[in-house]
């Protein structure tokens, strides 16, 4: 079914140009008009896929998600909890700074729009649930310190995660330790095992 | 010189209603009608303290930034520099909901604004190396690890902390190693010293 195919290949596509957009000029500035001259569709192909502004930066906002929950996902491929972990943190990390503004941009309308907020406040609550679920896969393998409690260090971690994302998008911060693939923050979690 | 001091203290207290009007309703929704709504004061008389609302919110972005401060140059007070970490990471993270939601705003507001985007990424350098300073501190005065790397560790303890606040301002996340005053992160910071 080509068509329907099409379709979303579509719809991901202007999303990835708002995306582009709200991180370029927030989402006051993400006009259908700027979305469209992004990706250099017309405006009225963009409303045949989006209702109204609304529904475009929601899309945008679906678009995160899905690059998010694809590294994720990919790191759990990793052989161990602690290597998945290491694996997700680094890819997160190392994700574009428009997607971090795209977020920070969703988190600033939360206050004033119950509905963004509650989306914000969901996400929140899944990712930390998401990492304390490889956390303790690591501790079932082995791989990670037994003694941390996983819930509580899940809220660590997802909290580093972003507060770094924040520091590479809007600041000059650069963290030279995730060039190097070794994550010292994750240092301490690793169970101490005996080199075989 | 009362007259003086009367106008810095009403120009906090303006400030400081902004803060919760921001915290509440975003940047768009702080207007001046709302700030004066918020304090019992007349726009005629918050007109007098701030020329406009770009002057008024500017004011509470400041008002942060004071607080932030004052809670950090208190904890430097602490005996040593591990102590000081930890008490100046517990008091940032316990602030209230609304500065990190003002904080948030104007990160926001950095997309598409370059003179806030400026402001924002000053604003993190500076805090990034005051933490470092503390780093620094403590790994002369034999409290910190002397092997860790100060400036890549305040990347990651400035990160952290700006986490948390997220989580706790726009999440469910809890985080009761902070109520124990025991901050699970810090302590892989501890340099190994025998009890005395």
């Amino acid at each position: 079914v080509p068509k329907i195919v099409d379709h979303v290949q579509r719809r991901r596509e202007l999303a990835e140009a708002a995306v582009r957009v709200i991180g370029r000029l927030g989402l006051d500035g993400a006009t259908t008009q700027a979305v469209a001259a992004e990706c250099g569709w017309s405006t009225g192909v963009l409303r045949h896929y989006f209702r109204n502004k609304d529904e475009l930066l929601l899309a945008a906002l679906s678009e995160l998600e899905r690059r998010n929950l694809q590294r994720f996902e990919e790191a759990k491929g990793e052989p161990t909890g602690y290597d998945a972990i290491r694996a997700a943190a680094v890819a997160t990390i190392a994700g574009d700074r428009d997607e971090t503004r795209v977020w920070i941009s969703f988190l600033a309308r939360a206050s004033g729009d119950a509905a963004i907020a509650g989306i914000m406040r969901r996400g929140i609550g899944t990712w930390t649930r998401r990492w304390a679920d490889v956390l303790q896969r690591g501790q079932d393998d082995g791989s990670i310190d037994p003694d941390i409690d996983t819930e509580e260090t899940a809220v660590e971690l997802y909290g580093l995660i972003n507060g770094l994302r924040i520091g590479s998008a809007f600041g000059r911060a650069s963290y030279p330790a995730l060039d190097r693939g070794q994550l010292t923050f994750l240092e301490h979690l690793r169970a101490d095992v005996p080199v075989s």
